[in-house]
């Protein structure tokens, strides 16, 4: 069957590379698992820089909004470093994610059992830990205006503005309330109210959204500055966090760094509901594009694999699917398959970016 | 002989209380050191609101402006949490940042020997750890403005600005490389110059600080998101970070929590040169007010004790008096001496709030 349409855009660095091993798994849904997925590829970040001299072109941008889930590798590298602001790699993602709307972005950071050790934190603050970080990712200070760098006084300033208004926070509300519910039916809320006026505004939102919709779910609030403390004093407290793209950029990163498997974590970013009821949805690893790793195939294409999965789940109502992948993926690793990134020990023969792949394919 | 003035403001939840043992340290000091400090006191945060309807009075905010340094225990508490945004506890803290014009808040981030394996983190990635995060304390996000809550389009929207100028980043970077030179000579400073024009100019404006006045300090810059994530994994590799105001509120707390050692944190915030070439200064414990726990003499007075002992060292110019201090601190750990917050084994009897003051002062 005709399962739905992809976009791949695999990016900058290592995303090509991981992205690679994802359209291997892609085609075996449709060999072994009869879900054909019509996949077709383009441009994103500093690869679309090169060709078309920004980092997203006007006809990438229309075909996402045109297919059912876009996967993104990776953006950036070091040779796009002096450019333009308005050119740069990040802003093509930028873009993608305010055009399509994907205002709730899900960032689960669980610890793969096999890892546990890799983690800076002792084994048993983060063994077994499964959290999901929902990070608003449309609005606030990543594209508020005013802004800019101006002249004042005889000297520059830099502006950014910080906004919020009540319908971009209830409806990312929502979107974690409903998480909690297929999960530990927790959320804890996080901002700064006793500082600023954006957060006393989210949390009274969040609270009533709360109140009125999700009375059964158990909710929290925390600063944002004690969130991330207690992220890493005790992980396990949490299930679901929801809270602003800013804070959301650091305390997702501060919690996927906690699990030590930092080239293992998926995110998606989802949107409103399509015509045909799927919501907007992009799909891409945590990690970066990896300049110092690129080309020698070392990368760990987990992440990328991972995310995949989610879109199984999220865009393509293929939830079976998804665990079947995901389970393949930790077979593998109990099997004790590593890329360079996971293993710690002298003398083991790692496992290439392919291998990798290939490990994944055949415990499918 | 005269030592300077200082004005104690105790504050709310266990602040009166770790500021008790202060008071007895600083007699100490009078008694048997012959540095006679000129104390007085007042109120700060919910017990200013109590007496006078505001979380700091104008004659106390005068007061602060004319002593060589303030030492604050803490301020806020749930009997306040309903209060108005405006006369919230916060506000009186926020209020003396911001008239004293205190633009450089250090916050040493530091691993005690003997409370290593209290961290989450494991003890190799924490022992030893020496880092000091410079923030940004007078301006962006939490002074802005624009900032509040509109109306509009039918609903309300939160506001608050991000807004740097060059001279206030250039001074703070200035105490940043000023602090490394006589530390491991090492500054990274952490924006988001990817998403925010004001991390661009950030960065822009502390490389051209570097360049032109500290060539000789080795400087490097990170995405705070990323930050976040090395702060967690590697945390040694840091040794000067300087950061703006909402990033250094989270990061700090990031990294006193890495430490083990949460309620041994001291602060300084330091402004400009007053008259007398002294620094206008504020001293805090980076903890809280710790409701919880108030009134129960279980209070750990170490990091208002040692937010005396930054006083010695930057407003009054006594290092060797604060080195002496920190010397008593480290011996009564070594010793065994233990508030409850630093025991986890069963069975042991704590050391009281008083109890820690006696083992410190006996120590000296
Ligand atoms: C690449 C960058 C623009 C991006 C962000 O800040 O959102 C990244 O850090 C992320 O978290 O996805
Ligand atoms: C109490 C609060 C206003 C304050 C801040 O946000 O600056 C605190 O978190 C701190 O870090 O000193």
């Amino acid at each position: 069957m005709n399962a739905g349409s992809i976009l791949i855009l695999p990016g900058d660095g290592i995303g090509p590379e991981v992205m690679a091993e994802v359209r291997r798994i892609i085609s075996w849904y449709g060999d072994k698992r009869g879900l054909e997925f019509e996949v077709s590829e383009d441009l994103v970040g500093g690869a679309a820089y090169d060709v078309h001299g920004v980092p997203l072109a006007d006809e990438t941008m229309e075909k996402a909004q045109g297919v059912d889930a876009v996967l993104l590798g990776a953006v950036g590298g070091p040779k796009y470093d002096d450019l333009d602001f308005s050119v740069k790699p990040e802003r093509g993602l930028l873009r993608l994610r305010k055009e399509m709307d994907l205002y709730a972005n899900l960032r689960p950071a669980q610890c793969f059992d096999a890892l546990a050790d890799f983690s800076s934190l002792k084994r048993e603050v983060v063994a077994g830990l499964d959290i999901m970080i929902v990070r608003e990712l449309t609005s606030g200070v990543y594209f508020g205006e005013p802004r800019g760098i101006f002249e004042e006084n005889g000297e520059r300033v830099g502006i950014n503005t910080q906004r919020y208004t009540e319908s971009e926070i209830a409806r990312v509300a929502r979107s974690a309330f409903e998480l909690a519910r297929k999960r530990g039916n927790k959320v804890c809320s996080m901002e700064k109210a006793n500082v600023m006026e954006s957060g006393i505004l989210w949390r009274e939102v969040v609270q009533k959204v709360h109140d009125e919709e999700y009375p059964d779910v158990e909710l929290s609030h925390m600063y944002a500055d004690a969130g991330g403390m207690q992220l890493t004093r005790w992980p396990k407290q949490f299930d679901v966090i929801v809270t602003d793209n800013l804070f959301g950029d650091l305390l997702s990163d501060v919690a996927a760094m906690l699990t030590g498997s930092l080239g293992m974590l998926p995110s998606a970013s989802l949107g409103a509901p399509m015509a045909n009821g799927r919501p907007k949805a992009l799909y891409e690893p945590v990690h970066g594009s990896a300049p110092d790793i690129t080309g020698q195939g070392k990368a760990n294409p987990i992440a990328c694999i991972l995310s995949f999965a989610m879109a199984l789940r999220y865009s393509f109502d293929q939830g079976e699917e998804a665990d079947r992948l995901e389970k393949a993926v930790e077979k593998v690793l109990a099997d004790g398959v590593r890329t360079p990134d996971l293993l710690n020990e002298e003398g083991k023969t790692p496992a290439s970016t392919r291998d990798m792949g290939d490990a994944i394919l055949a415990a499918l």
